[in-house]
């Protein structure tokens, strides 16, 4: 780390036939189509099949395939483009349910609230285009929720589950927010988002971690994880056309 | 895809000894400490050395392990925040090289000019704490610059490589631009990028794009790619302290 050392690393032989295999899908099939099975491509490139099922893993890891069972290796739709920001997000969001819980040190610590205080944790899913494409945990103290005037719940004494959900991102709603920060990184859905992506645990996933601030203090913190797979996050402000998918211009030089 | 299918996929044997081992790092190691060789590691868990290495291999895409030839498998430092918008990158990026040459039609389509156009491309690198965390392509068409007031170059009546870079970017700066939009995807870096990150083809990065907009149409397009085993982008305007790394949130509800 730290000094130079810019000698390239020799190229592993699955990356070759990855970048060979991804030039024939271009220029040879078209979105959805199945291309042929491994017995037919280790033969056409002339690999061995554990070297082609790893340049397919790739493939499918970067989203240019993907595999259905009881159909073969299909090519992949482009990438969804997803707008993150709480403006577009519209009502892409469906809430799960939500409990209240005291907070574990970690959890108050990052809330910035004592360990033990109560805190809501609201759960939705994002689904775009028929797909359930993001999960979300919205955590909240419950004392912040307090200070915001009543809405009525319709009818019940206690809420619970779904209801609570909405109503907690109701008067999340009525806090003034001054802002959100974000940060994104790589990580992997653990066993129970990786359920509700229907995916299995390890998937990689773009994860967002917002924090809303309300009067110079953090109110609220999410934590959403996007299918990296199928997800492009977009963060707009120029009002131009989408921003134009990365594969279009990486291997356009 | 689109129906519910909320049944839980089973835990692969490698993903469960992940979920161990990182318990093991998280309540038994510090960040930079050695970590037991595979051989122990193995009789320790009682697993196959396959499957160890498929944890080991998961847990350094992870960013929370760090293999070092002639030392061994380390404890990874935490993820490093890079603030990603052109107000707070500041001086980090460093022009490696220019180059001007005619657009290739999916270039040209992207950029919105005619295909065969002049293009200059300038690659940077961003360095944070000593180490390379991402490499940038930079396209802009050649006329669109010409519209800008030339700045003087040092004495070079025609300027090369760096050179050429940094006076390209000095005269985007002089165009007024109106706005940035971003999306934020997985990728792995191709040969030349993984030269550059000092990594191995094939690399997760997180991969940029921006698009950069004077007078109501696109004026310059960047992408660019970022360790995702080192990484945290941050897009900040809440003006408080960092946003809390994931590591911190997501196991501790």
């Amino acid at each position: 780390m730290g000094t130079a050392q810019l000698t390239a690393v020799p190229e592993p032989k699955y990356w070759h036939l990855r970048t060979v295999l991804l030039r024939a899908i271009d220029s040879e099939f078209t979105t959805g189509q199945v291309i042929p099975n491994e017995r037919e491509l280790s033969a056409r490139f002339g690999v061995a099949r554990a070297t082609l099922r790893q340049a397919l893993d790739q493939l499918e890891l970067e989203g240019r395939l993907v595999r259905r069972r009881g159909i073969g290796t299909l090519v992949a739709a482009p990438r969804v483009g997803v707008p993150v920001s709480r403006r577009e997000e519209g009502e892409a969001w469906q809430v799960v349910d939500c409990a209240t819980a005291p907070a574990s040190e970690r959890l108050a610590g990052a809330l910035g609230v004592a360990p033990g205080e109560a805190v809501h944790t609201v759960r939705r899913v994002r689904v775009e285009q028929g797909q359930t494409v993001a999960t979300e945990s919205l955590y909240l103290a419950a004392a912040l929720l307090e200070q915001v005037p009543e809405i009525r719940l319709s009818g019940a004494p206690v809420a619970e589950g779904e209801e609570l959900g909405r109503a907690v991102l109701r008067r999340l709603e009525r806090l003034t927010v001054d802002g959100e920060s974000r940060a994104v990184e790589l990580g992997v859905a653990e066993a129970e988002e990786a359920a509700l992506l229907q995916r299995p645990p390890g998937t990689p996933v773009l994860v967002v971690t917002t924090q809303y601030a309300a009067g110079g203090r953090l109110a609220a913190l999410a934590v959403s994880t996007y299918r990296a797979d199928t997800c492009r996050l977009t963060f707009g402000e120029t009002g131009l056309v989408e921003v134009t998918p990365v594969s279009a211009v990486r291997t356009a030089s």
